[in-house]
């Protein structure tokens, strides 16, 4: 192939989940086979990275100052659900089963990755808090150790600040569909550790 | 989400073998993972959109006149496999059982998608078999109805134009009803080593 094919199929192979063959159909998809696609994915491209930026209130996708969440008058504002990244509230969003709104931290503590408290979007959700709005977080964190770091080092920040507000962690366990014999050691600690009454 | 996102979402949506979920995350990584890979990308494409076209003589993508293959003065000129699209091109060249040089119609003859000898790269192909310099044709079209049209109408043009050349159709191992471009390297081999007379 030509060297400037080469270069784009490299670029797609970056992308997540295109390796070398799905990279290779998508540069002949658009060079050969619809040529015209070309033009308006470069655009949509352009344009989202013109104007796509990060809510100033929670940190999700937006394109005014505020996101679709944050802008909705029939969002809970006083429940603020505290996510990793974007994905996470999108993952959340397509559940339907919440009507809070976010707060979006854009990663998790981690030293090992150099990842420390001033790298994440803690200082927003601490004014939020202060504000007085917020009367429930509900963590929705990774099931790991930076994960419970991360919750560890806000409700610190949290009691320092000195304003009283719920802080729940959302329930880890046996996903649905799936049964005991499948699931890893750590997520059967968090199952047996998370159990709840039921009779 | 917002507009600009979702209208880039579905431009990738329409990319071969991507979907709903993986166009979805390959957004949010342009836009919020790795946001410096997205000018990158940009570019890629638009130089190969811009120098990438078809190599005069064989159909193939080329950046100068000819493409890599008909440029290749240790290619076999006299031998000509004749494929419908690119992608086959490619993965017969993957395979690396075969020397000579392509020729590619950028379709094959389909009545009833009103696809007519017109439409096909047939006339540089009679020109090339005219000028002499071609002994043997080999047909790596599809295993189809269609396929088998195309290679009858072409056989029939030889004919007439009267310059005998030997032609062959590569027939082991392709499955009815499928195309070269999804068949394995060893595959494509027998199918290769394993052509029959066709006229």
């Amino acid at each position: 192939m030509t060297p400037a094919f080469e270069k784009l199929q490299k670029h797609l192979k970056q992308l997540p989940g295109l390796g070398f063959r799905s990279s290779e159909r998508i540069a002949l998809h658009l060079l050969v086979e619809k040529p015209e696609r070309l033009p308006a994915l470069v655009e949509a491209l352009q344009e989202a990275a013109r104007s796509v930026r990060r809510c100033l209130r929670c940190g999700n996708l937006a394109e005014g100052d505020l996101c679709g969440v944050c802008a909705d008058a029939r969002r809970e504002g006083g429940v603020v659900c505290v996510v990793e990244q974007v994905p996470d509230l999108v993952a959340i969003e397509r559940s339907g089963a919440y009507r809070g709104c976010y707060h979006v931290l854009h990663g998790k503590l981690s030293p090992i990755h150099g990842v420390g408290p001033g790298d994440l979007n803690f200082a927003s959700l601490l004014g939020r808090v202060a504000g007085g709005e917020v009367h429930e977080l509900i963590l929705a964190l990774s099931n790991d150790v930076e994960g419970e770091a991360t919750c560890h080092y806000l409700t610190e920040q949290l009691a320092a600040a000195g304003r009283p507000v719920k802080v729940t962690r959302i329930g880890f366990g046996i996903p649905s569909g799936g049964g005991v014999l499948y699931a890893d050691s750590i997520t059967l600690k968090s199952a047996l550790d998370g159990r709840r009454d039921y009779s």
